[in-house]
């Protein structure tokens, strides 16, 4: 039997733009979180950063942290999994502690990003994005815009309809950062404001986009003493590259995620009260709360359109303001859901910010790169009075998409394709024309790729084009179904029943 | 009761200067440890690496690999903790397995560093020194040195006997790498080759430095199948700077993870068979082996240079050839330490490598940093056979050595001095002059600081000196002893009796 692991202690500091450096953020949150707990030592220090190597120069960070706090004799560790370092550090000292080899540690998170000026941070976060795509140009705004187009056309939105829904994310989450003191925006917005915001990768504006923050977290763990259990941890990892995925419009590693944590802790997505969960970018929100199994696949925007996400929602996602309010300190935002759980588990806020109902059980969801190293951890209070109602049972069926078919070696010179998804990135990445049109194509023989494109021609999703390679790199051209006779008859034949498929062979796909 | 943790498989790539990408051999190595272990899939990938974001420029480094090998879903983590990363990832992975929640879980750890010039790689291996040293231009090699003469003023050797002992750490592990296919230098050397080589820092030559390497290894961990057991870890931090301690001729860290590893295995030094010790350079592993209890303090010089620590002799230090031979990159020798040590423990050796006993129990021990976050590993048969004779008991008393006065804040423009070591670096980082003097100083108020020094004015340990703010550093200048009066007087005192106590600090101490 593992040893229970309990949350003794958990405290952030204000997120936002700091003058402090990246030692005194992790110092400060780390100091509060140990005297919550009324520590003076601690068995091991989990350290989560995610790249201070370049954003700050640094190195050997936990031994710096551990003399800083007086803690040299503690193991000391640094973990990152990308974008969800903060929930990964977590992950790994929770399995120190539930061996029964380590009775407490310190795991403490966080990122020092602005020091960098934008488009130089641009291009240490795009290190994360497969090297496969990061060449074409796409930053994270724009892959998310991709999968933000990709879901319109999968669940027949129009981009109003769409636009509206990530809307309602963003206006819901900054009135949530309006009431958090420690969050980076504490300003309400309205929808007006979020349609008339400059647009950063079509169709994510401004307020689809988690900022640019310093920041950082602490929680300590503990064997013996803390009012909150972690009781469920879940973690998978997928293909790096979006293009290899068969889906791109929910995440396989959420999912699977998902599945653990609701495993481990027994208890099913209904009994969740409310989640954290990484809305990066508005369109994250929306795909989480179905990937999570709190509402039925293609229906997650329409929940966030009509307010079922919201304080008095069914299912309250992201009290804190989220990623898109609170603000997005890479390494610590993992841990920060973790904190923000914690605090409204245990009535640790200000009145304003209670749900209306006392929440039981807490979950918090968080993204590593572009939906490639995700992990889930579920909350639930440490009273044994408390017991998960029964087995873990799914709402909904979620199944894992399969993997794209790989690309030829070496690529064709040229091919036909349709566009799934497509985007006019505003602000590429260091190197890059602005603005970048990109589309991601799925070819005739079905692996799939990005291509640059003429943004003032940028093919739409559905669009058959020609991809041709220059320099190494995809164009992608729309190409006049009249002209492509192969297309339309392929076209026609994708929707004849499958008993048909002798008849699709012969004709070559 | 945790779950127990096996290895079930053990691998490495080749050491040295290596044609091929970070990724290709991480993925070499995982691929032949999953052979090995005769398994297609895995709980969770955990992954060390350094510093690729500076080496190679690569980021998100867990999902690369797992998309790689077809890993997919498993959990995916990277773990660092400076140079001991090898060590650390797999104290990480030991965790997650005794925890139950993990059943296996693939172990990684490489780096790729000749992609950047010895001085680019030499800053960017500086980054793990305290920013409070790193100013003065003290690299790794220059700190080491610093610890090679401050032990040999400690236990009286000359100059030439501490040369001596460390040509003999470098003519031993240089004639074991010459039997392992896998080193980076398979060349036996003399003592006469290694007195003859270049000065990196002295008294440490290009043979008392291990190199710049490219390599990887990796452990398939399960708690089901396996012949050899992880029986001990242990793992502490100490202060970031060398001048925060209150001896230099030890490690707190080693001691204190020795401690925790013998505890936990329920053996003592006399039962390890033999041990795979961090000699980045040649004074490491004399340090260590009186760290980890095999030879009492000040001895282990002597008991290098007598053979004890040959393949023959009492306790076999790095039958592998060490980092010395072997080769060191940083992130992977950690855990190529266990590699080895799997392969003597399960006779996976060419039979010239063989020790002359057939081992049982083997222990490795890393370094992270400049001895700062240190790790300890034991292992033995997973066979019910075998079991640990007693419980742990010291062989030799290893107190820790108390920290070193701070420095006042704001530091003194000058103060008086003793230099407790000084070393002539010839290749100092980027930025640097060469060659570079450096002293280590305890001031006469006990706080001790680096000083640069002219190299051809170098002041020796033991000597006086007058230490000077100089654009923020601190210069050391030889003062005559007759000019000093209160130095002289003070050092009369040192020597009396503690009953005059009262009258030392009436004068001033």
């Amino acid at each position: 039997m593992p040893s229970p692991v309990l949350i003794a202690g958990a405290a952030m500091t204000p997120f936002g733009r700091s003058r402090h450096k990246l030692m005194d953020l992790l110092a400060q949150a780390a100091a509060a979180a140990m005297e919550q707990a009324d520590q003076k030592q601690v068995d091991a220090l989990y350290l989560g950063v995610m790249n201070a190597e370049e954003f700050t120069g640094e190195g050997n960070l936990p031994v710096a942290l551990a003399d800083r706090l007086g803690l040299m004799g503690a193991a000391g560790f640094r973990v990152e999994t990308a974008s969800s370092t903060g929930a990964g550090v977590l992950e790994s000292a929770f399995y120190a502690v539930a061996s029964g080899y380590k009775q407490s540690a310190l795991v403490v998170a966080g990122e020092k990003m602005t020091g960098l000026d934008t488009a130089a941070a641009t291009r240490v976060l795009a290190e994360v994005i497969a090297p496969s795509e990061r060449r074409y140009g796409a930053s994270m705004p724009a892959l998310a815009a991709l999968v933000a187009r990709a879901y319109a056309r999968a669940h027949g939105l129009e981009e109003d309809q769409l636009r509206d829904a990530l809307g309602a994310v963003a206006v819901k989450n900054h009135a949530r950062g309006a009431l958090n003191p420690l969050a980076q925006f504490q300003k309400a917005i309205t929808l007006d404001d979020h349609a008339a915001a400059r647009m950063v990768a079509e169709p994510l504006g401004l307020y689809d986009c988690a900022p640019i923050t310093d920041g950082a977290a602490a929680v300590v763990l503990s064997s013996v003493q803390g009012q909150v259990r972690i009781v469920g941890v879940g973690h998978a990892t997928d293909s790096a590259a979006l293009t290899s995925r068969g889906s791109l419009v929910s995440f396989n590693s959420t999912r699977q995620a998902a599945v653990q944590a609701y495993a481990m802790a027994r208890i099913n997505p209904a009994e969740v009260d409310f989640a954290e969960i990484h809305d990066a970018f508005t369109m994250f929100e929306i795909i989480g709360s179905e990937d999570l199994g709190f509402f039925p696949p293609g229906t997650g925007w329409r929940a966030a359109r009509d307010g079922l996400t919201g304080p008095e929602g069914s299912i309250p996602l992201n009290p804190s303001g989220g990623l898109k309010a609170r603000g997005h300190p890479v390494g610590a935002s993992g841990l920060a859901q973790v904190v923000e759980a914690h605090w409204l588990l245990t009535g640790q806020v200000d009145p304003s910010r209670r749900l209306p109902r006392q929440p039981q059980v807490a979950l918090t969801q968080s993204i590593g790169g572009l939906g490639n190293n995700n992990l889930v951890t579920i909350l639930a209070p440490a009273s044994r009075a408390w017991q998960p109602k029964g087995a873990w049972q799914p709402l909904y069926d979620l199944p894992l998409a399969p993997a794209a078919p790989r690309r030829p070696e070496p690529p064709p010179g040229q091919t036909l394709g349709r566009v799934l998804a497509s985007t006019i990135l505003h602000t590429p990445p260091q190197g890059f024309p602005a603005p970048l049109g990109l589309a991601m194509v799925r070819t005739q023989a079905g692996w799939q790729t990005l291509a640059q494109a003429p943004p003032d021609r940028l093919p739409e999703a559905g669009a058959n084009v020609l991809i041709s390679l220059e320099n190494g790199l995809y164009q992608a051209k729309a190409i006049n179904p009249l002209a492509t006779p192969w297309l339309k008859a392929k076209d026609q034949l994708d929707k004849l029943p499958t008993r048909y498929r002798l008849l699709r062979r012969r004709l070559g796909r």
